[in-house]
């Protein structure tokens, strides 16, 4: 594995995880690892913007992601400052132009993101017009991908309860963030690209979550030709990739994939003889066993 | 199974699946259905409230439900009529008295439900002091319950992607709904049991969503005592379960539970020689697989 891989949540950490204790089916008592949920409100400058529940193990890398992904900031924006306050559980982002003129903050849409999706705004506007870089997607960098994501180790093998998102180039991850929300999950890697200066035109995207609308959009704001799921599709998060030209792998387990979307940039440059006959029809959706 | 089951979602709907070609693995094409996923955008008299992600089956049950379970309106509000319009994808809730006063829509909460929890104003207000009727739930009702709610045809079985919930009277499904998102599935349900004045001691909800702090939160709104998922817990969740004395059931798979909160009031009914010495400690959450 590549040894930039950073894994953002870390699992030892006790902050992340709570031992609660209960009954199992037998009567006898058990004591049960569970994902800690948080809230934490994002401001930018002195303007509240939402209260997100979350891991809260990124504070900073989520807000900007979450900002950035809903189309509140762009590219022309300056950041001067992030500062996360714990006592509070309130993260600032402070930007060098005012911020209130640029916002349709009264528009409020639940999107389909698992946990929470919510956008406000121009969430959906010139998400139309983007046409994503063309790249060429090897079917032997997937099932590198996903053997190499399967040794990371996550507070979702320890808790459950909890989606995971993964950047990676080519084969090799380049961080693995999880979270209550598949969406916070998400965020957080655009946060984290963003303060990285991360680029590649090889990289691509892989969640536990399903490919709704939301991630879609999320996948094709990020700049990233690919977006990977090891769960189904719904309609309109095909349409809006097959737009956008995002490659759209869904029900990805083992060596079975279902493309939607952009099929054409697949190079299939793994012998088909690993490949059993049975396609990747089984029904499986936001679970997170690996 | 008890004769008053109703599935909300007709799988057979063509208006909420639809075929999509693609590839699959080993480069030969496949189609495949993919459930649907449309915005509808919420008024009340001439407010605008939120825009939702939803297969929209049941427009009219998910905005009085969405409504009740974010505590916008209450047991005091006259609601006088719902109309939706399908082109302009809207659904309109008039009540009797003016409804702007009594909400805080600036406030906005981004919650850890899958597919876009959201919630504005005081969905949290109030529910530390509810204390919820501390019933005795029978094991024996939870195993015929999942055994009743396998048999549902439903649109996860055709098309995956989508999450499933269920209110359950004593072991007999009364309605099974299903969404894009596992908090318009509850929504869904609490607006169809307020319109159809529907009351039961012994109801309690399933849900295959993950037990996160909204999904405790909209049970103990609905006033039912118990909630049951095939999926695991957040600590915040069973917090406030346990703050409210609601039962909370997880990682549900065959005979398999955890309880964390109102354990007390589980009676052990069934025969203990039916169970294996493994308990409920699989990884599971927001599988929708049955």
């Amino acid at each position: 594995m590549d040894t930039v891989l950073q894994s953002l949540a870390d699992p030892s950490d006790p902050a992340l995880i709570r031992r609660l204790r209960g009954l199992d089916e037998t009567g006898f008592p058990v004591d049960v690892d569970t994902v800690e949920e948080k809230p934490v409100t994002l401001f930018v400058n002195d303007q509240e913007i939402v209260t997100m529940m979350t891991i809260l193990d990124r504070p900073e890398d989520l807000a900007i992601g979450y900002l950035l992904n809903q189309g509140l900031l762009g590219p022309e924006d300056v950041i001067e400052g992030i500062e996360f306050d714990a006592d509070l559980s309130v993260v600032v982002v402070r930007t060098q132009d005012p911020f209130e003129n640029r916002t349709k903050l009264d528009k409020k849409t639940l999107t389909s993101g698992c946990s929470g999706g919510t956008s406000f705004g121009n969430f959906l506007e010139n998400i139309e017009s983007v046409r994503l870089d063309p790249t060429v997607f090897r079917v032997s960098w997937l099932y590198g991908a996903l053997s190499n994501i399967k040794a990371i180790p996550t507070l979702y093998a320890s808790a459950g309860a909890i989606h995971g998102c993964a950047l990676v180039n080519r084969q090799d991850p380049v961080i693995y963030v999880e979270d209550v929300g598949r969406h916070n999950a998400i965020d957080k890697i655009a946060g984290w690209m963003y303060r990285n200066s991360f680029r590649s035109s090889e990289a691509f995207l892989y969640t536990t979550g399903r490919l709704t609308s939301e991630m879609v959009i999320k996948a094709i704001r990020m700049g990233l030709p690919t977006l990977v799921s090891r769960s189904g599709f719904t309609a309109w998060g095909v349409e809006l990739a097959r737009a956008s030209g995002l490659l759209l792998l869904g029900r990805c387990r083992g060596r079975r994939f279902i493309a939607l979307s952009g099929e054409s940039r697949i190079y299939f440059d793994v012998n088909p003889g690993f490949l059993s006959s049975r396609s990747a029809f089984g029904k499986m959706d936001d679970s997170d066993d690996k």
